[in-house]
């Protein structure tokens, strides 16, 4: 394969940069967030979008937009605390986007606690916290601000590295269950355009090919969004990885033929019991992949199991307007108007259709009732 | 329901109107066809498709465009036989077309003989059918020359009433497997627009309709082409029949909610085993459905059913260009340039996961080796 030499999010010299995807696949368009409006905006039309590369780009947006704050490190408390608020109303739902957000207010919350305590920020000061913009001059020196931004940055790139281990170690995981020249059916994307790096599901095809695996990917279109066809089959095609793209209604012919020797999935959210919500289709994916004989690994991230959850018929599932169906994308509407129409987001898949759940903590499999709650006690 | 008053093929008041296909879902819009130029265009160009639909067009085309012919019975018979080879050169692979252009021809060939033989056609008219346009003036009474146009247009008629009666007999032996208020799967486009009046898996929703069953339609989109939603959610939409649009990856989600009752599908080739080649995703759909436990009906014409296939993996499935997946209908190109595709037109679906085949004749059960081979015996 090529080098993965792209990313989501990038902070590099300085700046962060993210890949537009709602520009993909036509072009590769880089773009500089340096205004909280800029992140939000981003966000907001998901130029960039999956999990864990809205909390990266949150959590380096964060620092980015704060950073030429003056002021006293209780006014920059304010602020922050502020800006994180409106950057997570781009989109209320997205769970890793407020987890950032509450992770970084929460250090530096701590790191002015502990200065207080260590009393090199002066009591004054953190009692500003709440009541920001007073004018008062800081008793501090202006070390203790520079400090505070640079936790920021540093809270920021650890939330990637996490990320990005994670993926790695689902990556290990993963490819343990795969031999050289597979064929691996994919649907939605969960890759490295979701995430930081290797992605989840994708992890292991990308981690195979770093060592000459030569998998055979076949990436699902994903109606109605086209995740498949716009980012999965962009990013490997990206990175040199054979990958052919089909229709959502073509898998079970690829399957039939004996091109798919695995299937690989990611997930938004688990049951206690182990069913899997993730995009829509994939449940239909495992009943096909079950009814071939062919393994149907979901990847997930512990922080996506839920044992407050216990089954799938618990998980909300979002519905979303018609149009999706019918008109977006299209240079005519495909449906005469009016016409009724039923567009979830997402689907359950079934425990007893998942072969495996690989997470970043190691492999689990049936009964998930009681692995699964094992493997978050570890 | 609202009166099924639309055809896909209309000879009325001595002029043969198509609703123009490619015009939906935005437009309806009907065209006279008055040339062979018209209609082969009108073929070609998929303004009437459905193999039925193209034969009955074809048939009532022939008729149309060589009703002015000038000359003896024999140089009718040859711009006859010209005029069909052209029209069956717009669709080679279309079964039923070139099938109406050698029941029209052989039609106007028996009426011929017929007349040679009962004398009130003479001999050296009826030689000139090998060498037409010879210029000899006909010693026929022009009675002949009308006589053979009044015969093809009946034979054109007779096409048209015997699709229109199967589709007929196929909806009532669908509904006897049916109850009102029903849930209905379908999946492509096997309705009124690919045939005469009913269509074939439509039928019984037509029929039931007309009867008050208030069935609830579920209507896949049915990518690539999207004959789901451009075609079967209109015309069912248009019938006033209650028809909801989904895509494709959604058939489990609807099937999982206790929506479906019964999946009905058309079907374009059956081998001799019962595995029948319909729409790329209906085996998808028929194992679903199996898994949910929810009967699967294909409908199948008996002219469909070809005991010299021995099974589904001797049918040879057309591959189409990937540009269906990613460029057609679309604004923009939804896949990377270069990405591979794979374009199966049509699956195969196993008989196993068939719960019975309705065809004009009636309904035939499992085993089906045996019992289709018994049914045209009949």
């Amino acid at each position: 394969m090529k080098a993965l030499n792209f990313a989501a999010v990038r902070f590099a010299e300085d700046k962060l940069i993210i890949l537009d995807q709602t520009k993909l696949p036509g072009e590769e368009t880089y773009i500089e967030l340096n205004t909280k409006e800029d992140v939000w905006d981003a966000i907001y039309k998901l130029k960039v979008r999956g999990a864990p590369a809205i909390g990266i780009a949150a959590a380096y947006g964060l620092c980015v937009c704060t950073r030429n704050f003056e002021g006293t490190p209780a006014e920059f408390f304010a602020y922050v605390k502020e800006t994180a608020e409106y950057l997570n109303s781009s989109r209320p739902t997205a769970v890793n986007l407020s987890w950032a957000m509450k992770r970084l207010v929460g250090a530096l919350e701590s790191f002015l606690r502990n200065g207080l305590e260590a009393q090199w920020v002066c009591k004054e000061d953190t009692q500003q916290a709440e009541v920001s913009g007073s004018g008062k001059e800081s008793c501090c020196k202006p070390e203790v601000l520079r400090k505070a931004k640079e936790l920021l940055f540093l809270e920021a790139e650890a939330i990637r590295q996490e990320d990005e281990a994670a993926c790695y170690s689902m990556g290990g995981h993963g490819l343990s269950l795969l031999k050289p020249g597979m064929g691996i059916l994919t649907h939605c994307n969960a890759g490295t355009l979701a995430a930081s790096r290797y992605g989840t599901c994708l992890a292991p095809i990308y981690l195979g090919s770093e060592r000459g695996y030569n998998f055979k990917v076949f990436s699902d279109e994903t109606r109605p969004l086209l995740q498949g066809a716009r980012l999965t089959s962009w990013e490997l095609n990206r990175a040199g990885i054979d990958v052919t793209l089909i229709c959502d209604n073509m898998a079970a012919t690829v399957m039939k033929k004996g091109w798919i020797d695995a299937v690989v999935v990611g997930c938004d959210r688990m049951a206690a019991n182990g069913d899997g919500a993730n995009k829509i289709g994939t449940s239909a994916v495992a009943i096909l992949a079950k009814h071939y004989g062919i393994p149907f690994y979901m990847f997930v991230p512990t922080s996506t199991i839920d044992l407050n959850t216990p089954t799938g018929e618990d998980i909300q599932i979002e519905l979303r307007k018609g149009d999706e169906i019918y008109k977006m994308w299209y240079a005519h509407d495909m449906a005469p108007e009016g016409v009724k129409t039923f567009n979830p987001s997402f689907d359950v898949t079934e425990a007893d259709n998942i072969t495996a759940v690989i997470t970043e903590k190691g492999i689990v499999y049936p009964p998930y009732q009681e692995n699964l709650a094992k493997l978050l006690a570890k």
